[in-house]
């Protein structure tokens, strides 16, 4: 009789889920213009005008069993006190042997799961889709912040564990910093197919800064960059590393509402959960364990 | 001395014109976000921005003889009545051997030209262009939805009359009633060809959800659906539609204005409306009457 | 750790209290301006920016037993089923002993919660503050309409039952019907001590047309009507009535929140009803009981 | 069964009307922020939304003879020429001995049909009322500008015709000029009285600058200055001008609908011309004639 | 030739003006609505739409030497870091025996100018207008946060120096703590008199959350609060504590660009900087020194 | 310690630049939607969003040697005068060996610095980018109109001397004269190799109005014309002129940010510029001068 305000409507707990998503607002570092606290729940009350079945994979939504735990209350303005609450979380979930699908706010966040693989599997390997390398020492002094992340989570992991897709911006030294310590792909996803083979041992984190897509079908972000990747293209390399890595945890980040007034950005986020959480199933499936 | 504020500042007159323009501000079932029912308004205002030429086709709208009736007066929230207006209006128009072209509105409303047509030439066949499959059997328990109108439409129909292009979204039960009964493309206007020469016989009614488009092109719409198809492919495949099918009328649904700030939304609206004019007027040309 | 979105963050369920809100999202007759169906989440969502402690009545939010059955699911485009699925929901609530109180959603839903009122005590009293008669036989042929919500309730309740405050809008037939059947102060509350009295001893029903405001206090609504009452002597006439009458349901209707970029309209509808909560509370406390 | 989108959707013609509305749809000397050039267009699509009669007057617009001519053709960017459209336009008005009420558009363009009355009647009185002096000699070398209209009236009209209210913003030179030159009321309506009985023998052209409202009330200006009039005060100003003097014509300027997101400032305007409409033609009834 | 960009664009350089303006762009731990930080920028951009002279003091700001620094840099995510840098100017402001005049930003910020008052000083008496009594011990376990700006006030200065009005929100604890350490007025400025005459000897700062106004009048912040003071009643109250009070240094806080479309809320920001700029000034004038 | 608002924060001034970027805000005969006068000020205040940084050509803005001298202060209202201001300080950067970059504003303005060059060079050839032919005679009798600057340009420069790319919109008089006056590629930038080599002895303005874009990248315009070309299109095609042609002046018209509210314009714009200065500055570098 009640409308189901969780994502896409679901009705599973948390302990028939396998995949565990979580909202996380937060954007105190955003240096340019403010919004991604608002992607998670606007994603939630938008769910609504999407189908749940798909007809790319011929799947329905409906069977797949996941639990949306809503937005963890973030103290804004305390970027530690935040990343510490979000590690709290995701620890939860992966001891629990579920997987953590995290919906950003800024993508500084990001350090706080990959950070609790690491210490939970030891070798991860990061995925890292973005416009911007991220990859900056500090930003006006300060270290955590959404324009240094990967640089951060590069002190965290094992060399030769980061590989970046899609960059069209950064400044000089980032690009330098990378040429030492990254793989780093500029503009699209090539070279895709062999970062998979070589990793394919390894556990994956997979990060999605949503602005690599290009502004047009993106426009909802803080730092819109021109000339990025389309929406299949995204799609079908998304699919390569769920379908092909041993992926642990996922995050989507960036997303704001605030400069999205028709909500195309939303309706993009949605539909690629949708085919994400489908296709993340189907691996749970055929591996009949995760 | 004073502005003309017509579609296209038309002044033909009904009894000169071939084409008779209407629009039916009415949204009651939209289920997301309404606005539909600025469409028609939007689109006359903004009509000053367009040239009357078009490069394209090289002819002028000015020797296209429309007319445009205004918007008719509809009943906000009820959908049965609303319908037998534009029956009403749609019989008039088409009693008069002219052809009716609706800017809509949410795309319930084709259901009644298409009523008409089919009681007028006993054979329609529809050519459904859009995101959506709108075959639901019922919303909500409302028989008159925006999401059941092609269901409805094959109720009035005869069997083996409704060919849909271009769909990408509905729920698993829209795809499986598709496949017993209509002609289902996904994405894109792949057969399109094979369809055109199998009801080249047949009297076609051509109903387009402007929502077929991506969202990055047509962001002013209630229901976005990411990975739609692009400008050209739609007004090729439409031109194809105009130049080899007997056409009787057509429609152009779903422009949302609110939810489109720059505009670009309506100008695309409003280049289809141009191309498409011209288009149809060369046809009758060709066939000397209608 | 995880955020509370019910109205205000209340933890009371449904048997702990005694005020039970819930949002009625349909807006499918609005004439003018479509929106009001997103008031009620809206006001969710922001209820995180007001504090829940009432420094002009020195009273904290949390010790007011209300619960938020959240938002009926409404057909959009079927205006009697929709009332028919608020008529069940309030009948369950009065039965219970119950207070309902409604977030609208359009004005003509208020019939529903009325018309059960009326079949549970006989007698009700409307008190109706709007800015808009609400008194049309029909709008358009359509009986059910936001503009006919009170001529409905005129044939529901015994006459000498309706008392409108605040009116500034209405056809000219509609002040000729008020004259004869119902009690219609223009422009203000000027009177209402006296129909107080006149109805103390009766059940009395209480519609906000939140439109009563002036527009500059409360711009998102779908029909502003400018020179409007002011905050404080809304809060004030709805204390008063709120503390010398027997209410025994409320309601707030048409916020439309597109119409309100900036937020003031949500953030005064929030003020609002923390103060009613609190003072409708203060009756059941002094009456110990309901 | 179509839409009407006059003004108010008003029927009479131009025959049988008193009262001439005519848009005027000019906003190129707009020094801070453009937008009043879709003034009169925004005006007559919200009309729908406003009843016709009015609760204050008891009295029905449809008993008004006004005829709404529609929008003037300008040459946006050429200020000379539109003044000579707008000249023309206003000529043939007076000479039928008709009312003209112009919707600007920018104040600039209120040159004009002064000018024409002046000619006329050889000893017009201005009335301006407007939050700002309009009295530059020029702005940036510029002598036809919104900011030195009524400088450059001071220049047509008789010395001593000048009586301004609501000023409470320009130049320190624009003050001194005053000093000289017009009778100029700061801030509000004080002195009004006076001003009518001394001009009660000669012809009258009373010109409205919207924004001498308070912003609150009437965001949706160009150049919006706080600590404005109110509603009434206004409306009840204006009223004594229509009742006491013998107003030759009247216009209302500076509606920017752009900067009017919710709409209000739009009702507004409307709801004055509506009581003005009806307070002009009581005027002209109880004079028998014009 | 070319536009000078610079508040109300001054000409007079740092070491000419007596009042230094400086913007303050963060907004990193603002709970509900972020965009103060685009304050400052637009209130300069839209200066150029304002007059320099005021009609109310018969003054023009251009005989004011004010300088305008521009804006800091804040490194955005970090409380402290920019805290400090905010200390640093404001120290050297102060140092220079100059007034500083900071644009905010979060109220947060107002903690670095008075705690490099008290320093210089010793014994500053805090005069705050606002909405929110920001008096929290915490704010989510944030101690530097907007919400808890005087709490950590009053740890920096002495007993007895807080004077705070028109608060209308704040949760049970901030007002028990009010009543124990600082002189709180609600809802409007009833007794400033007497608290002007207790602290006439002491050295004053006075900071002014805008949101202390009605939201009809400032929609444009980020925790609207309904029920605020009006535009003359600020100003005037502002007025007798330029006029009255040794002011040593003064901010206006809360702007928040994002959420007032119509510009209203900087027009208001900006009349009052105007205002306050040739009311401080003019005290310098009577006291020959600062 | 304070924020640089100057264009991507450039410190070098006019004697140390070889490149003049200045601004041009004026679009007063924009005829459809007015706005390109924010054009260079949102760029600035935007152009903090962008690293000076470019992947594509591994260069740093940086080390490109421009100055931004600001927005000309410029008589809206007032074409000629406006246009000659313009034309003043083109000449005098031309004077000086320098490469003048216009960021308008209408493109109306194109006229001034074309005849600039024109008069010192003798021999101009005009390659203009663009969707519209802007090659009326005159709009509603106006000659120096938007639409009409190229028409206006073929006046004052020798014939054979205008390459038109991307046109997809005008009225049929305007390619009737195309045809026996400019070079005018319809649609893309077919032929453009033969051009430069036509023209690789001469001296080259290129003017690049940026909805030459599809609607879709650059929603944020005055006149969206659907069915534009891509960004990279855009990019290379203009880097071929830059690297090829004896380009002495160039100008970015029509972004008009008040339509573009996701600031993905703005994005494109800012991007294109910071691509086109690196560009231009290695011509230089390659040349020895300029």
């Amino acid at each position: 009789m009640f409308e189901n305000n969780s994502m896409f409507e679901t009705d599973y707990n948390y302990n028939e889920a396998k995949i565990i998503i979580f909202g996380a607002p937060f954007d105190s570092t955003t240096s340019f213009r403010p919004g991604t606290r608002f992607a998670s729940k606007t994603m939630r009350s938008e769910s609504y005008g999407l189908e749940y079945y798909s007809p790319a994979q011929d799947f329905d939504l409906i069977d797949v069993p996941f639990f949306d735990a809503g937005d963890l209350i973030l103290p804004l303005g305390d970027s530690k006190k935040t990343l510490n609450i979000i590690e709290d979380y995701v620890s939860q979930v992966m001891a629990d042997e579920k997987f953590p699908l995290m919906i950003g706010g800024e993508h500084l966040l990001t350090l706080a799961p990959v950070s609790v693989a690491q210490k939970k599997y030891g070798d991860i390997a990061l995925i890292h889709f973005d416009a911007h390398a991220d990859l900056r020492d500090e930003y006006l002094g300060v270290k955590l912040s959404h324009a240094s992340v990967v640089r951060r989570i590069s002190e965290v992991l094992n060399s030769d564990s980061i590989f970046q897709f899609g960059i069209r911006s950064g400044d000089k030294k980032e690009f330098e910093f990378a040429k030492e310590n990254t793989h780093l792909q500029k503009f699209n996803f090539d070279g895709l197919d062999d970062v998979i083979k070589k990793i394919k041992d390894r556990h994956v984190y997979f990060t999605l800064d949503l602005d690599v897509l290009d502004p047009s079908i993106f426009p909802g972000t803080g730092t819109p960059e021109p000339c990025g990747v389309n929406f299949l293209d995204l799609m079908n390399a998304s699919f390569k590393i769920f379908d092909n890595c041993n992926v642990v945890g996922f995050d989507m980040m960036e997303l704001s509402p605030p400069y999205d007034p028709s909500g195309i950005s939303t309706a993009v986020a949605l539909k690629l959960l949708r085919e994400f959480l489908i296709r993340i199933n189907k691996k749970f499936i055929s591996e009949k364990s995760f």
